[in-house]
Parts: C-alpha cells; sequence; structure tokens
C-alpha cells in the first residue's frame, strides 16, 4: 500500500535492534485519514471471503481492527493480555512472548465472542516472527472457528514469521512489507 | 442517545458492585454498526468547537476514540497505563486508580504528541468517579493544550464525576447517562 510505504519513509523512525518506531501515525498518534484507508484495503484484500468478524489484540491492534471493521460492518472481538496464568473455564487462552518488552503473557478471549460459527479475520499492526498470530491462531482453533487469514498493517518480512505462516497455508496480507532495515533506511519488498 | 440505551436494556448485564457488563457490544466485542453511530453523535455534539485532535486510554478507550477520530477527521492519540512511576522526561505523566482491577497505575503520553497547540476532546467508553478523566485532563494541564471537552459513551453518574466536573465548568457529554441500576435493571437519566 503506496500510501502507508509512503507514510513509513517520511515519519518511521529506525531504531538499534529492528525496531520501526511509528509512534507518529500508527500507534500512540494515530493518522485517522491514514487509518480509514488503511481499513478500506483490509477490506477491499477480503472481499467476498465471508469474514463474520474481526480478532485482534489489545492495545495497539485495536485501532486497525475498528478501522476495518467499521467498513466491513462486521463486530471487532480483541484478546486481552494476562500476566497470570489464572484463567478460567469461559475463555480460550494463549501463550505468547513480547520481544519488546521481553516478558511472556497470556491473551485471553471469552467463550462468549469466538465460536465455531465465526469466519474470523486476523488484524493486527505489527508482525515479526509471529508470537501474536500464533497465538490469535490458537484461539481461533480452539473454538472451531474458521481462520480466513491476516491483515497486517506493517510486516518485518526479514523476521521469517510471515513465510512461515504462508508456508502452512494461511493467507497473509501485509499492507507494508519490509525487506530490511538500515540504521537511516527502511527498503520495501 | 437513543439507539446506545436500547442496546444497553436488551444486552447489558448489572453484576454486583454497581458494575454493569457490556461486553457483548462495547468492549471485548465491538458492534461496529453502533461504534459509527456513536462516532457520529460524538462529532455532532462537538461540530465546530475546533477540536485538533482527541485524547483517550488503553485500552478499551482506544475503539470509541478511533471511530470519532475517523469521523471527525482528526487525530487520535492515546495514554499508556504503567504501572511503575519509572518514567522519563519525554512524557507527560499523570496517576489514577482503577476501582475495577483495583491498582493504582500512571498514564503517560508522549510530549511529542500532545502541545500546547492542541484543543483536545477526551473520548472514554464510562465515566464514574471520573478517576481516568481527571487524570488524562492533568496531561492537558501540563501540555498547555486547550481542553474543549469530554465524550463519554455510558456515564454512571450516580458516582458523580461527571457532575463534579461540570460544575468545574467542563463541558462532559454522555452518550448514556445511568441515574441507577438495580439488580435487575438500569435507569436512565
Amino acid at each position: 500500500m503506496k500510501l502507508l510505504e509512503e507514510k513509513i519513509i517520511k515519519e518511521g523512525k529506525v531504531l538499534p535492534g529492528n525496531i520501526l518506531k511509528v509512534g507518529s501515525f500508527l500507534n500512540q498518534q494515530i493518522d485517522t485519514e491514514l487509518l480509514r484507508e488503511i481499513g478500506m484495503e483490509i477490506s477491499r484484500l477480503y472481499d467476498g471471503c465471508g469474514v463474520t468478524k474481526i480478532l485482534t489484540i489489545e492495545s495497539s491492534g485495536i485501532a486497525v481492527a475498528v478501522a476495518a471493521g467499521i467498513i466491513m460492518n462486521v463486530p471487532v472481538i480483541f484478546a486481552k493480555k494476562h500476566q497470570s496464568s489464572n484463567v478460567d473455564s469461559s475463555v480460550y487462552t494463549a501463550s505468547a512472548h513480547s520481544y519488546t518488552h521481553n516478558i511472556d503473557y497470556n491473551m485471553v478471549i471469552s467463550r462468549d465472542y469466538l465460536t465455531s460459527d465465526d469466519h474470523i479475520l486476523l488484524v493486527d499492526d505489527f508482525l515479526a516472527v509471529g508470537n501474536a498470530l500464533h497465538g490469535l491462531i490458537s484461539l481461533v482453533e480452539q473454538a472451531g472457528a474458521t481462520l480466513v487469514g491476516a491483515a497486517i498493517e506493517i510486516e518485518k518480512a526479514f523476521q521469517g514469521g510471515g513465510d512461515k505462516l504462508r508456508a502452512q497455508g494461511i493467507r497473509v496480507e501485509s499492507l507494508a512489507m519490509i525487506d530490511r532495515m538500515t540504521d537511516t533506511e527502511v527498503i520495501f519488498r
């Protein structure tokens, strides 16, 4: 998606450790005009695929999931992050590791909102090694729901998570795919 | 807002301790059709007031803030919740208490995204005693920004937070105002 790539080049900041900072337009501060375009692009990509719900993970996935959900006119559900593993039988849960914060956490969603009738589109802001997506896919499988695919704002393709999922036959659409980053430059695939 | 009140009556669940559960349509699972209407109502209420940015707090405020931001075509910024008070000089910070989780936390926002040029509309899902709003107002004051007002999805008016803010001259618009709740019933003002 040209508009997003241009914005990344213009406003994104590359920090040590392969971190791409997009706080000025994608999280913390959200450019809602860009976000609406992103929602429309996700809607276009998954048009006619029978999506009944969008699933994301708090909190930076919520904005893009809501933008897509409003345009696709489907409900959005989001998994919560719990640090304790003390969860009850009313929820599905999956564990994941955050490289950003270097902690393990559980993603939790109520069984009331994710059911075997659902055709789920996963939406998130970033895809790197794919930890968050793996957790969300596990929640979908536990519920016996159908996974339609995933829509990601920015994929760090050089970290391999997206291609691993594609090799498993999962449809992963990323609006900006970064092939590599230098100290000063972002190179798209 | 009639549509929201009807939804609360139909799908809301009153739990002990004056808790109103709206997880099936407002948080956890988000009814995006309703959310778009809510965004339009917030836009209508603050039309012509010169809002330059919407400020909310993660994570349940993000959905409604984004909906309003998309329709009003202004950026959305959100304060993050940190449990540690270990913050640096690049951010504004305010402390608050969560009655839901019974913890104190800090709300934190980068100085880059909240400035003295901004005219801020606060948006959140719930208003009860007003802890979260007080924290957000403090962030606005620290930045020297102008506070335009607040837009809330559900105000528990019987807990007094909204009226205290109004008595201070702050414009607070709540789309559903609950006067009291019994074990089985929600009564609107």
